[in-house]
């Protein structure tokens, strides 16, 4: 075990919900069609925030909730696939915003598992003994993504930011295991945010495109097929059957691909809780957002054992355990 | 120490070169302007090729230096602030490329400071025990984000990737110590890569903007300010003096700026290789495409000790001092 405590946990979405009757005035859509095939009922869209609005949000909160000063971090990581920009980054923008005079910030990148590689990431810095304070955020303004008009991607993303305090402990809690998984060869899967590639010398080599696109079938059967292998592989690192797990804590894209899971895994919904219904796949924040709304119902608490499990863009795939 | 080691380093830049004075065929400028202000003649510039090309030429070159199999690798970093997309993230793709079936893979953005915050997060993967074999490029496609008509920006910047294989050791080498700081209050004085904030609910946030923008005399009196003193703090963590430092590789922005740092710290050009000449500022690959140049031309040695230099967009700023 790589000794660590989860000190706080905090969520900030968007005060606007879009239903998905909201959606069928726009495209030709249904709350019939969306909310059998996901899970989904709403998400929240922003009206005025970007990306470090949400995120800001966020840390001030779970500053707030420890009870730690700014200058007490020593690093804020954010996951995004959705920055306010690619520079200044998104967590320099967090890190000036609070003052955190001491932190280091940078941004990762790993799509809709970026809640599980950015906790591997700041626990690992803990772990190594370089650093004892940091903050850890995913906040996503996938709507600036989104063509609006296109069905088959519109209605299942939603904004949001969530993310955590972890300082490093004696006590005996913390990282249990992890596995990683990256399929570069399915990327194509999953397209978001291109750039116009183009030059004053080579003319265009690839055009603007910002937009999500997606073959969700293919996206679906890998989810269904390959996650439940990559949690079996942490739960044997960890030493710890399916049944030692009190929560598993999913990313939010899908409920059916989150039932797919649990029945995968002979263990029952109740284990798998899921807020999709409300906030859409939120990407690198959903993990975050679903983790703060059950330390606040006291539904998880301290001592328990849970998984976090990402899956989506890169192709990539996380599963980590921890003690809390 | 974490004891580790540098194992390979790699580099690829593109063919196309463009000099000062094809730029002054596109815009207002001279040779005589660019050169003495910056110290570069020359920059490399993509025809067809994206970040993700020039990270996995430099992935396949580590291999083969190295001897490694792909299948060796435990985890693939990629730093860049001009990836390919937002998703799949470019390590994913070069995962993807060269067949890296058990590694994964993540994206950092910290500017151009991304050399030292990348090998800050590799190297504590490896100290905090759980991975052994770590793959980290920096790659950079800037000239996909310059308004080639804007002279205050395009003469500065150039494409380019390089690259270092890390692994465990039981030898006393590895990383010494380091000092990573990030003003994120004085964001603005470099922007990039800002796609627009719309949706269909709020209209027009904010509106698309790729280019670069930069406050360049801000910039410049920050780095020659805050380097130093980043510097002087990560010698002091590993009770050093400047002198016990065989080569300082600093971020290749700028002669001035890197003269101006040299001689804060009373030593000479000669600690301080650049190579801005022929390649411009290439942001995140620029620290590891000159370790490369240096390693193969006999310079830089095992034994040696070296302080790997970055700052740049966030604004940020990282010191590494490593024993080779
Ligand atoms: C997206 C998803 C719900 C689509 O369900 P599906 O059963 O595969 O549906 P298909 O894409 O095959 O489309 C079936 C039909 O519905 C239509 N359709 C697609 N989106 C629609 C929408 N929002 N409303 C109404 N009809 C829609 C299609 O055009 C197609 O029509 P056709 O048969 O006339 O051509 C499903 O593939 C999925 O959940 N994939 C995983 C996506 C995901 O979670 N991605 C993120 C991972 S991080
Ligand atoms: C960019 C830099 C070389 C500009 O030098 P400077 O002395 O500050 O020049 P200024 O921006 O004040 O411009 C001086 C004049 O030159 C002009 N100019 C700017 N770029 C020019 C170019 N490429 N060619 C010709 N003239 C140019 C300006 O328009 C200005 O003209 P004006 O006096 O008529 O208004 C310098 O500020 C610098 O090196 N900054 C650091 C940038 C950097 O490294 N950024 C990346 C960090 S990672």
């Amino acid at each position: 075990m790589e000794k660590m405590k989860i000190v706080a946990t905090a969520k900030q979405v968007p005060e606007r919900v879009v239903t998905n009757d909201d959606l069928a005035g726009l495209m030709d859509t249904s709350d019939d069609w969306i909310y059998p095939r996901t899970g989904i009922h709403n998400r929240h869209v922003v009206t005025d925030e970007n990306t470090s609005d949400l995120a800001t949000s966020v840390a001030q909160k779970l500053l707030k909730e420890a009870g730690w000063a700014a200058s007490d971090l020593d690093f804020i990581i954010v996951s995004t696939m959705s920055p306010d920009a690619l520079s200044p980054h998104t967590s320099a923008i967090v890190q000036g915003n609070i003052g955190a005079e001491k932190a280091f910030a940078f941004d990762i990148n790993a799509a809709c598992s970026g809640f599980v590689y950015g906790m591997s990431v700041a626990s690992s810095f803990l772990s190594s003994g370089r650093y004892q304070k940091g903050m850890f955020i995913g906040a996503e303004v996938l709507s600036k993504l989104i063509d609006w008009k296109d069905r088959t991607v519109s209605v299942l993303f939603g904004d949001g930011a969530g993310g955590v305090l972890l300082e490093a402990s004696d006590e005996e809690q913390g990282l249990l295991s992890e596995e990683l998984e990256t399929f570069g060869d399915r990327g194509e899967a999953i397209l978001t945010g291109r750039f116009a590639n183009k030059n004053a010398f080579a003319g265009e080599i690839s055009p603007l495109d910002p937009y999500f696109h997606q073959d969700g079938r293919g996206v679906y059967s890998f989810a269904t097929r390959e996650v439940p292998k990559a949690l079996d592989k942490a739960l044997q690192k960890a030493n710890l059957s399916a049944d030692d797990v009190d929560f598993y804590l999913a990313h939010q894209a899908n409920h059916r691909i989150i039932e797919s899971i649990a029945k995968n895994f002979g263990q029952s919904m109740d284990k798998f809780p899921t807020n999709m219904v409300e906030y859409g796949n939120t990407s690198a924040a959903s993990t975050a957002i679903l983790l703060d709304e059950l330390y606040k119902s006291g539904q998880v608490k301290p001592g328990m054992t849970v998984a976090f499990v990402g899956f989506g863009g890169g192709l990539a795939i996380g599963a980590q355990i921890w003690k809390l």
